[in-house]
């Protein structure tokens, strides 16, 4: 069959025999050595350039959300490198296929709760009283849906999650603390009133806050946890090749399996 | 069974209530906001942490390395994220793993081909005139056992890849243009004689090149392409999402498919 | 730390130096030659045997689900494979992941709608009429819940999709037509009342409605459209291998490829 | 730019309005019903409808390769369901990209060392002597090479695989006993001459050596592996959602890490 004419339009990378261009620019001369890595993923999905500050405040969510020990998904990658060492490539995709909703999705969870909560909103708060207002109506919405706010409560750091206060000190420091971080905060200050109980913040929250602070499109700051964590598997990748636990992992499960009929679930 | 005392070493990321740590620093005293992502990749991997001349050179590999158009696997991926949308993990995964030998492969096989080299030499070269002679051992061997010439040559950069000449500069600048980029340099001078034609050093390959001079380890340089083509993936997702190609790209094979008996192949 | 008594128990696969035991059988004396693949997964995710007329159903709807011409999961694969032919399980795994809620998803989601119908009634229909009625209140409600009705409507067959009067007929057969198929096709029949056009039945939800009724769990029917298209899959692989289409698709294109600046959105 | 004709010749699957055909049948009313599933999965990789003896033997490969427990892929894949339990193809995905070189990957490694020896012999041989003199040759040659010979050994089956005289016999009785199958047997009978101790020869070499009898190609062995295991995943992604594990088999992991500075390797 005679084709149409094809057309695939895209704002990303070009190239031709002389040149390699990336989002406009001239990737050799414009990009390489002058503008870091962090930067330039920033640009990639923003599609503008951030400012230093924006880096530094995404850099430091890069930093916390890259690794946080023997995750299941660090587990699994070093097990799938055990079984596949030749395809360093299939180690990492299979670590990254566990960022869904349960470990790396709450980032963005919770940007999303916070984005939809201010898109409510006629008129921003503009001090501390209003935006405790604002949030006590959320979490009491989200209680009254049986529906989880995302971004309370940690299973390790019960009280405070060490990466909470540092992280809204670089945003403020930028002069970055925007709505986002702010509704965030003030879930933290009232959320104990409407559940009876205190919840610490935690670090996937309020990196998903800072996302959202930095005009990130919503629907990807999982994405930023996924980058984030290649580096962290990476990390247990080049311990693996260095000081393998993969195997011994797998005997642990192995050694202390016990069949059972399936009527004795 | 009783089970044995059971013990995981790492030197990655532990944590306790209070305090996160990571690479033995904490997280979030010590690293966040003071160490950037690229920084942190790197220590992650190699176990110390880089001064900032490495940084610039490790992190001008990954802007060169983030993408390059519509490649295969960022193809594969907007086709992945088309089909699910809802799983963003997997569009990514499905795009890293065309990261094996033909695409994303060159960066370490160059890398390996050069170190393999400099592990056969006594005393290295102190000359361009020495490394020329290197090389071109080097380059016979490979030719004399039918095996091709890691980063050499390109499908569109046909005379020069505009990466090349950067990256060493870059390197220079910063006091790290090693043995590696030295002999990768010969290589591109002598190859000629042997080889019949001229061809380009390539980005892929001067990258490897790179790399391993920062003393990174050579079985793991593929992981740093697969890093930086994250962050391209995640451009290519990201204008998927605002501007989708994918149903488009996918119809074009679909309306052009022909039906034909196996026994014509 | 001394660890408590490790205890992993499974009805699944167990072994010691003499025997393989799957599913409490002995593997090599009880089951190879013996059963056939597509009963031992039903077996592997029902936790039961099936009988003869369950395979035939199970094993029509897996051959009916293995493959779609050149679907984008096909497309990923084959381009996957392309960059990184050493590692079959990439390609394969590129595949799968787009496995999600668009392409095949809707086997799922059309087993859990009418299982979800049918969860509602207190005593279920016995005669077309009956069931007609139920279908119409669940077509109504999804109406006016703004969400689709899975299974209806395919981009190719606009009429009728060849693969859904088969299957039902199939099960009729081996007495197997049950209550999610009867509602299934009771949608069929009320729907252009409600939504104001005659939709086909497609094949990927007729499927859903079958392996619902052999009474397999619903949250696992997208692992069985998997365990399909595992099979095109390594069809297309194959092809692939014997006469290659992956490079042309990616050139078509990338040579279409056209820079647009990012406010031209 | 204007293209030029484009063209996907495909004998895998098209489809009209009215028709989807599959390797040239009408899929729904020629295959479905009417085809089992492993007999299509053998017609889809080789190109030809296989005859019932070969479905016998292919089915008995895949019942005997899809499960062996805890192995490191199936861990793997409940560890990524318990993280992403929305997106059921990621854990079947992580589970399949172990299937690399040391855990899935002797089956293909063993067929195509059988193919190898076979494609050097003028004349097959006609009896047990002449075969193991052949196998004499290919065991001394592997050894003098530092390779190994696959398809001998396992770790918890030291003395006999039980997969493998079963699936002997069963090839046996359906005349599907050919010469890859004779060169592996003779492998087991003189490899102590050779390498001074008795070894099993295991399920997986057994596997490859009959799917190489079976005219299958030899570069996709893995696949098949892959598709058996794809049924095993499900098996045990079944049982985790009934009963999990993932959650403990994590937390075994992470509450016996223990930092060690990276100096202590």
């Amino acid at each position: 069959m005679a084709d149409r004419q094809l057309d695939f339009p895209t704002s990303i990378g070009t190239s031709d025999p002389t040149t390699i261009r990336l989002l406009g620019q001239d990737l050799a001369g414009d990009l390489m050595g002058r503008v870091g890595f962090g930067e330039l993923a920033f640009w990639l999905v923003a599609g503008r350039r951030p400012g230093p500050g924006e880096v530094r405040v995404f850099e430091a969510v890069l930093v916390a959300l890259a690794d946080h020990g023997f995750t299941p998904t660090a587990i699994a990658a070093r097990l799938t490198y055990l079984s596949a060492p030749e395809a360093l490539q299939g180690a990492i995709a299979a670590g990254l296929l566990g960022g869904g909703s349960r470990f790396l999705g709450v980032t963005e969870d919770c940007g999303r709760f916070l984005a939809d909560t201010l898109a409510g909103l006629t008129d921003p708060p503009t001090d501390d009283a209003g935006w405790d207002a604002v949030a006590l109506d959320a979490v009491r919405a989200a209680r009254a849906g049986r529906r989880l706010v995302p971004g309370l409560g940690h299973p390790v750091h019960k009280e405070t999650d060490p990466r909470t206060p540092v992280l809204i000190t670089i945003a403020e420091q930028e002069g970055l603390r925007g709505p986002h971080l702010r509704l965030f905060e003030a879930i933290g200050r009232v959320h104990p009133q409407v559940l009876g109980r205190t919840l610490p913040l935690n670090g996937a929250g309020v990196c998903g806050a800072a996302l959202a602070d930095l005009g990130l499109p919503i629907d990807l700051l999982r994405g930023f946890a996924l980058l984030a964590r290649t580096a962290g598997l990476l990390g247990h990748l080049a311990e693996e090749r260095r000081r393998p636990l993969g195997m011994d992992i797998y005997r642990t499960v192995d050694r202390n399996a016990r069949y059972v009929p399936d009527d004795a679930d």
